[in-house]
């Protein structure tokens, strides 16, 4: 994209309304702008942060044999009355009337109608186990929203369901489940600690949060430092054998981890000290077993091995996609802005012109830009170097190709890693190679 | 996908709800279920021709140098009121309470929204043209809703807004998107006929919709036909000159063309009788140049070339996403069930394994499978080869590559094209190179 053509409104002053980091830097690199209370527009830059993350989401929810479907965002009350919690949600609930007075509300979550789908669709234990998800925009009207996109009232979230004959097929699925996030965390370039967690309202018996160390995260955390040395991505799990499922859970759940909430001090205590690790958390992820509880209380139910009815085990699973944009920049930045991790990245790097309308530059950046003008945002501007260098920090573009009049002549350029700061001049067939590595 | 895993429910029987062909197609073949009235779910299937539709028509906005954003679903009335549009807008518009008795409503369209946007980020004629899009849920609360997801209440739009410094420069703009709405309709295998139209209650002087020919349209449609034989992605214009624009433009729009509204017989008697073309029509797309209507009403300038503010010229173009989901079905079926164009299928081919347990099939659908699983849509069920056609048929895949035993043995399947029932033998290599082949 051609910064001088594009609708990147970067902001020099902070804006007041913003208490932290992240939504401060979300204002300021042009990303989101609020619309409402608690609702945002994504403008172009945000929209390809939003959208990377929801598909690297994507690629390990299908690796794991989940299917994508879409729910829509509004639904009807009856659903919710099937299920006995429409009386039971509070007022964090949209609730909304129709022109013919009828009942509907906007989305929190969608455990109802993911049951009731899967019941109209299902009725045989030979179709399980079935994993559902969605990617979708749902809504909880917080009374106090705040701190931009981490706690916004319309909010894009993916959440999974899963169906299962029994309590063993379903743990099994539980951990799975727990493999696919913590590869989808690293992938993302963020370390997210599993911690066990209260399953609170939506009830069950087994459940992790996972949380982002990010110092205004919300919760208290202490967990042992091997919970953030694994490498997911190089460990082959086999997926389909429950053995070594059972065993990959052992590793995960061993070493302590807790919130402050769940927090036991003697258990923390015998950690050997130089691998306590201990701060705060942004939780972005949240997986539940459940059990029955919804398939019984709407009574949906599959035929069985033996010919009579039985209530599916299901469990839930949720990734808050629009507030991992804000929580990776709370545990990604500095004083001059954003440092994006590789694979979220808006724009590879940004071609920084020092002198726009000098022939050797202008020419070097059309043709750096032109090898793949989605991967480079260009700085076409006709802005003094300063600005540029200042926007190109702020907008934390994970690689900074400066063409000057000097080396371009040699046909070479600057290149700087924005995550370390590093600076060296190479020639545009070495930054072109560094740059689109994958 | 392997059929025997997947969530891809059809239907044997008509559903009754259903009176056109498309929203009985999609329900049989387990593409969407409604949730609420006029309110669906898209299923596995479903769900990937919704993104293939949405993908053509992102590229084809990208191309033309429209930059994609994401609004939200729910809008501030006190945007609206600011336009005037508030009060104006009937019972078709979802008025929402918040818990603070504050005024929301589900966005049916984006006007006041993006005007707003583009008035805080764009300060200087030098920064325009400019044109924004989203592809976002929409909500219309339809007195009677029906005809599935042709006349659904939340549905997925694409709407593109224009914001350019004078008359002249918003003239091009909306000529440039005419020809990437050509480009759009034409590469999701469908011929959508522009029609001069009504500008309605969004106002201004210069609109064409978009008509697909299908015997269930709501409009009578009369065009001359030499506006369904031009090769659009055939054809370069220059879209960064205005000249080849109304070049291209007058060629458009010089045949005949008229929904019967607008009809005038004097002018249709003056086709020649080969040449005219009768039918009915779905409208896909509309396109408006409304002028400075929203950029007056909500004050929103920019600084001229003489320094004084000016109101930029808007215009705003709309393509029915989830509408033509159910739009191509309309105009391509037959009585067996679907007929997928090759862009929009959720798969490229079925592979039909007639003998499921057979070693050599098992292995050679195994083989083809494997080659590409994401193109792929395996019946590896134990079902009767009579209901695996009928499902085949009913579903619309492009292809169907058959695995019976005898064929098999000599390393070949049997070929099917869905669109014109053709058949043949030919290897697995042959029978691969066909289908994936673009």
């Amino acid at each position: 994209m051609r910064l001088s053509r594009s609708f990147l409104p970067t902001l020099k002053e902070n804006p007041a309304e913003a208490q932290i980091v992240s939504h401060r830097l979300m204002l300021r690199a042009g990303l989101i702008r609020q619309t409402a209370s608690g609702i945002y527009a994504w403008l172009p830059a945000g929209l390809k942060v939003l959208r990377n993350i929801s598909q690297i989401v994507r690629e390990e929810q299908d690796r794991i044999g989940a299917q994508e479907v879409l729910m829509p965002t509004l639904q009807s009350a009856d659903l919710w009355k099937r299920s006995g919690r429409y009386d039971a949600y509070g007022p964090e609930m949209l609730r909304i009337q129709d022109r013919h007075k009828r009942e509907l509300l906007y989305g929190p979550t969608n455990e109802e109608m993911i049951t009731d789908l899967f019941g109209q669709a299902v009725k045989s234990y030979k179709d399980l186990p079935q994993m559902l998800y969605h990617i979708q925009w749902k809504f909880r009207d917080e009374v106090r929203p705040r701190f931009g996109v981490m706690r916004g009232r319309e909010f894009l979230m993916k959440d999974a369901y899963s169906f299962d004959l029994d309590y063993d097929s379903a743990v099994a699925t539980y951990r799975r489940m727990l493999l696919a996030y913590l590869r989808t965390f690293q992938r993302l370039g963020v370390r997210a600690v599993p911690m066990r967690a209260d399953t609170g309202p939506i009830g069950g018996e087994l459940s992790h949060e996972f949380l982002i160390l990010a110092p205004t995260g919300e919760s208290g955390v202490f967990y042992d430092a091997a919970l953030e040395e694994q490498d997911w991505l190089d460990e082959p799990v086999n997926v389909g054998d429950p053995k070594a499922l059972e065993v990959f859970y052992k590793r995960v759940t061993t070493p302590y981890a807790a919130t402050d909430e769940m927090h036991d001090t003697a258990a923390w205590d015998a950690v050997p000290e130089d691998r306590r690790r201990e701060g705060r958390g942004v939780e972005v992820g949240h997986i539940f077993h459940f059990g029955t509880k919804y398939t019984q209380s709407m009574d949906v139910t599959v035929s069985g091995p033996e010919g009579t009815p039985v209530y599916p085990e299901m469990g839930s699973y949720g990734i808050g996609v629009s507030r991992l944009a804000g929580a990776i920049i709370e545990a990604s930045h500095d004083d001059a802005g954003i440092i994006w991790p590789d694979a979220v990245a808006p724009f590879r790097a940004v071609i920084i012109n020092l002198k726009v309308g000098d022939e050797t530059c202008d020419a070097m950046c059309e043709q750096i830009y032109n090898t793949n003008i989605e991967a480079f945002l260009y700085d076409d501007r006709t802005d003094r170097a300063g600005a540029k260098f200042a926007d190109a920090d702020l907008m934390g573009h994970p690689w900074q190709i400066v063409v000057g009049p000097r080396s371009a002549k040699e046909g070479r350029v600057e290149l700087k890693r924005r995550a370390t700061g590093e600076r060296k001049e190479v020639s545009v067939e070495d930054a072109l190679a560094l740059v689109l590595a994958d």
